[in-house]
């Protein structure tokens, strides 16, 4: 074609492309339906993923030149069902309990497509609109769902121009980051001359104060997101302080009192200490109340981390796991996590409604002091609606089906807990407090051999044991029938030494007790084929 | 409805929640052709929005208690549809040209159908797959189309498991944040017994390598989130300088290289120049390559901030534009503005593929060492598979297809400009030089006025503009046949006094000459009728 016709040909197909297209027999319809029916065909497989060497996949996708030419539509959709479809992660699979990623509720997916059409931008009134406001009430939802304030105080603040009960984001960790700079800011907030970190930065604000430095505490089990953010804010990561956890991975709080009081001494300034609501790994829960009593008592910020476990507050019947997280001063909830919401939608929510005037922003074209505009309360800028799919979420579902799904997770853990420890050659790691937990594979001779080893022979075989666990976890993922993820802990009775045990995560509604059974049937017959099995542990049997 | 009867009911109906609707004549299928109709109705609606005034709006969003019954799909469709839908902001009409959203190409609905149903999650390899390398291509893409490297670069650092040549995010401020982060990490970097910035934080680091502070200079028109990314990081807004323009928009570098020397002399180190290819308000692209001299003199980060501008680099005949950008160390370019991808798609690129290893971060359970997880090399944790939607978009519109849409903005502007001038009761502000610019509405009694009138008279009639220009602008919003935004430049016609003027940004394919014509006849007649005319100005006719 000569380039002529192409600019031609192509003038007309663009401006077409931007046209909505009006008939439900237009080749763009028919292209839709045959992607859904793609996308149902692939959710329906019962399968973790279909297995190909990522160096094979990434053959697909290597060269670097942005192609020339248009692509049909058609062409273009063929081949990412062939070559990318194919080849994702089917994590809406019931047998896909490695990572808190689960099945959705089908109603996100055209009210995605209508939000995606919408193109609203948060960012602003001017280009949201509705979206702001229905942004505004989400916020003060999860904000009664956490704090419980009574509606007098929803009226005052949820929809006020000065302020932002909270903040959407693209998740926890830009929670967690936002938390912490809040932290930071009101603890180093202007006084007298001096015009607050925000302005002057962090080495007048440790003169100003005179403060040598500053520290966050958090257990050794907190999410990586919170040293990314002592790195980030100036903090430093050798001052995001971890603190050991008790045998069930709670931290210890008399620890964390001993660690902050000679910090104090030392002149470093404790800014915040951080609680998990919902370890990444083992789904505990720090003690909350007890932490709340320690922030108080050394006057410093309490961010708990709920990403996970935020969402067990939908239960009446499991909220006080989460007692003591009302009085924390930020809260770091997921939707995209246990409120089966699509990836991309984290929330921060503050105690005190005018927490965020320590990051307050403004420019000459938007966020002008006194509009409603979301955007001069974020971390973010420009961020697309996704309010509206926790409100669909909270709606449709309602606070008493969140509780059935939870307390349906909680009790499946619980079983899945109860089955691993029947079986002679599993055990258990860490006991499901939340819908997580980890084991791993060993065999019953193993197990009776390391009750009389020397310690030699225990380091031998605890790396034995690693070697193989870590080796039928990534056999298991390539087989694609099933797929636990894994982790490395200390736990007591492998002499704090770093143990690799398989992690699950059991909220998918769809996972079965029968599929749990399979999934150690599975295991088991990994373990005995396994080569480092074989090579590294038939010698102790 | 029994307690009882509604769990039994529920558990049923909730798990139908979770599992795929095969009918096509299933309610979810039904809902979701009236949810497609309904979006087609509202975007071939030509007008920029159905008012209604906010404090109205709130009032359908006011409860902040979560509903405790679950409720139909249907019920909660049609809810949205009247109180959400109905009164958003329609970004994607022609006459919308008030900000840098703008209509969609259509095939990116159903393909962000599927990227919501496949529910990646890109921090890992193991919840992506696929999508891991889709998006390491894509970002090599957009490298190539900024650097311009050899695919044998490509070929080594694309897929490679040590690095990454840029970061997918959230948008431009999250890019602009990381790429600050970089460079102050990498300034700051370990050496002899300081383990570097991102461990001991920025006192230990100011210590280490004896400077008082850091700064970050940039254009007065820089995007407001390179101070929110000085706040952050703990520089301080003082500290991140505001340089003049000169009369078009663009930097004075020798300000620039000024100030650099006045700071190094107070022993301030400058942390980084930050260059805009395309300011948020005018559209100007900074001198690149004066300012790469001058980071190479200083020893500095160059950061390029084109979130707007960087899409020009896909037209052959435009790109001399942004000459220079080659030499810059990081790059922010937003898919969401001239890329035309749904809101939530931003990028930022390294020159040298080594870049991210100061930000590096590993966990236990997922970004192990060796591994390909993109989640080691961002700032954000979980993230969602936009990457596809870039990946669609430039394979199906195509480097010429994007040439053509990128030329025809260009030629829109220009066009719009002449016609401006041409009125004699307009003004252009700013000439395009993207295809953004800006004017205002004077009367040309007005004009001939100002020629003639003393100092205070002259400074009651630009106060009397700006007024009437700020009414007209919210009038012509509320009015809802068409919007442009407003913002505040200090131009030297008006003797560098605060001035405010409308603002268009004319990125829209469906935007017609015919369109821009109304719009001037219609803000005439506004400007006329207007409160503020009457009250302020008409004295001065």
């Amino acid at each position: 074609m000569s380039d002529k016709r192409f600019a031609v040909a192509s003038e007309h197909s663009l401006m077409r492309v931007f046209t909505v297209p009006e008939a439900p027999d237009s080749t763009l319809s028919k292209i839709e339906a045959e992607i859904s029916s793609n996308l149902a065909g692939f959710l329906n497989e019962n399968i973790a993923a279909v297995e190909k060497p990522l160096h094979e996949i990434e053959r697909d996708f290597e060269s670097a030149q942005i192609p020339e030419e248009p692509m049909f539509v058609s062409a273009h959709a063929q081949d990412i069902m062939d070559k990318l479809v194919a080849h994702s992660v089917h994590t809406a699979a019931p047998s896909f309990i490695g990572h808190m990623t689960s099945a959705l509720p089908h109603f996100v997916l055209p009210l995605s497509k209508l939000m995606v059409g919408l193109n609203q931008n948060l960012v602003k009134i001017e280009t949201s609109k509705a979206f702001t406001p229905l942004e505004r009430q989400v916020i003060g939802m999860l904000h009664h769902m956490a704090y419980d304030r009574k509606q007098g105080f929803y009226d005052k603040w949820m929809h006020s121009a000065k302020t932002s009960l909270g903040a959407f984001c693209s998740g926890g960790t830009v929670a967690n980051i936002t938390a912490l700079w809040i932290a930071r800011n009101r603890l180093l907030k202007p006084e007298g001359d001096f015009k607050g970190i925000g302005a002057q930065g962090l080495i007048a604000a440790m003169f100003h104060y005179g403060y040598k430095g500053l520290a966050v505490l958090v257990s050794e089990r907190g999410h990586y997101s919170l040293g990314k953010s002592a790195d980030l804010l100036g903090i430093g990561r050798d001052h995001f302080i971890s603190i050991p956890t008790d045998k069930d991975n709670k931290v210890d709080v008399e620890a964390m009192r001993k660690e902050a009081q000679a910090l104090q001494a030392q002149g470093i300034k404790v800014m915040a200490i951080v609680g998990v609501a919902g370890t990444t790994e083992t789904g505990n829960i720090d003690p909350l109340n007890e932490m709340a009593d320690l922030a108080a008592e050394i006057d410093c910020h309490f961010h708990v981390d709920a990403a996970w476990g935020g969402a067990t507050l939908l239960s009446q019947n499991a909220r006080h796991l989460l007692a003591g997280i009302e009085r924390a001063d930020s809260i770091t909830i997921d939707a995209h996590k246990q409120m089966y919401v699509p990836m991309g939608a984290g929330i921060v929510l503050f105690k005190d409604p005018t927490a965020t005037d320590a990051i307050e922003h403004h420019a000459e074209y938007i966020l002008r002091k006194g509009s409603k505009d979301l955007g001069s309360h974020t971390l973010e800028g420009s961020r697309p609606g996704m309010a509206m799919l926790v409100h669909a979420c909270l709606r449709i579902i309602g606070r008493k089906g969140y509780e059935m799904l939870i307390d349906k997770s909680l009790d499946k853990a619980r079983y899945f807990a109860d089955l691993i420890k029947a079986e002679p050659d599993f055990e258990l790691i860490s006991e499901p407090e939340l819908c997580l937990l980890t084991y791993r594979y060993v065999p019953e001779a193993i197990k009776a051999r390391l009750k009389t080893a020397d310690e030699q022979t225990k380091l031998d075989i605890y790396a034995a044991l690693n070697r193989l666990s870590a080796s039928m976890q990534k056999r298991q993922r390539e087989a694609g029938r099933s797929f636990v993820s894994r982790t490395r802990l200390t736990p007591p009775e492998y002499d704090y030494q770093p143990t690799v045990v398989f992690r699950v995560v059991l909220a998918n509604p769809l996972t079965s007790k029968e599929i749990l059974q399979n999934i150690l049937a599975e295991q088991r017959e990994l373990a005995l084929s396994d080569p480092m099995y074989k090579k590294y542990l038939a010698k102790y049997l």
